[in-house]
């Protein structure tokens, strides 16, 4: 079986074959590198007449980081999948609660899900921070809740939920929110390796430009 | 903002949504189960043409299971994604060795992946277990080459890595390797929570049984 092995390799074939993806687009090369990320996350080249990308919400995503921003994410898949050695070089940490006995205990009694608890019981910790939902429609309309109804002010939202339930709502809401600078994907497309593959993206453009 | 809130009714309306998406399908009811969650898992019907479930395949990850079987993953998010708690339930536990150091030493000495050098660490290991690969193709090509040159005898592969590069082949050598039972999805979508998906949806179906 003869197969290409060299990480590296593998990554620029990658970004080759999915450039003429995204050629059409008329992209900035910050952009375009998140797109080829997400493009590259799903394996799938449909993801790109979907993408959201608000006016500077990749330059607030890295303005944050490079402050050591914090990361919330709803579900320990993105945080597992956010490349955390090169988020530590940054001086930030990425947080996630769903797995937190106190927080089932508060989902269970108000009859609403854990990644939705989750992100309630972060609260103004998420100031200043960057948000990454990549599973739980209800953890993104919990946050859209809080910046407009409790005043939290995260520097960004990446909001890229999954499914047929809520999910592609959540996202239109997230892009009509009109206070915080977003990344997303609209429709029911999206998972935790698509919201992780966003912020990796934005720290190798940090890596890249320093 | 009104939108479903409980985790039940949420999965529920999810599974109702997929129905008609793979109806014209046929499948028998476990086959429409494990559809039904990498179609929820990824937020994508289109996956449905794509899926190759070998004949027995959900019956040897059951059987498998039961045994207590662990699974061997090629990236901590597939690992993440696989339900601990229910799979310790049986008896089994999770494996994942992608960030160990001497995992990474050799990759770097070999010039290959890390999630290749660790599935070949692995070795006899993975003998009657589950093998979940979510990420890399190379990860996927190893355990082929594990199972038709070194005799390595997993129990099914459940080899659903994404991308550009290698994962079609991959995933096309895999259904035809002739020995081991495999769940797949052609092409180049996949990812993580697709391949954990499926061995989750095996493990309700076990629930649902007893």
């Amino acid at each position: 079986m003869d197969f290409i092995k060299k990480p590296m390799d593998i990554e620029n074939r990658s970004m080759e074959i999915i450039a003429p993806y995204i050629k059409d687009y008329h992209l900035d090369e910050k952009s375009a590198k998140v797109y080829s990320r997400l493009i590259h996350a799903s394996g799938d080249p449909g993801y790109a007449p979907y993408i959201r990308i608000s006016d500077g919400a990749i330059e607030a995503v890295e303005d944050a980081l490079k402050k050591g921003a914090d990361i919330y994410t709803d579900v320990e898949m993105v945080r597992t999948g956010i490349n955390k050695k090169k988020l530590a070089s940054f001086g930030g940490e990425a947080h996630c609660l769903i797995a937190d006995p106190d927080i089932a205990t508060v989902a269970k009694k108000d009859g609403i899900t854990r990644s939705m608890a989750a992100m309630r019981s972060f609260g103004h910790d998420m100031d200043g921070a960057i948000v990454a939902i990549g599973n739980a429609p209800t953890a993104l309309f919990e946050v859209i809740r809080l910046i407009k109804e409790e005043g939290i002010r995260p520097a960004a939202v990446i909001g890229i939920p999954v499914g047929f339930v809520g999910a592609a709502d959540s996202k239109q809401a997230l892009t009509e929110n009109g206070i915080i600078p977003f990344i997303t994907v609209l429709g029911t497309k999206g998972g935790s390796p698509i919201a992780a593959s966003a912020v990796n993206a934005i720290m190798y453009i940090i890596d890249n430009s320093r």
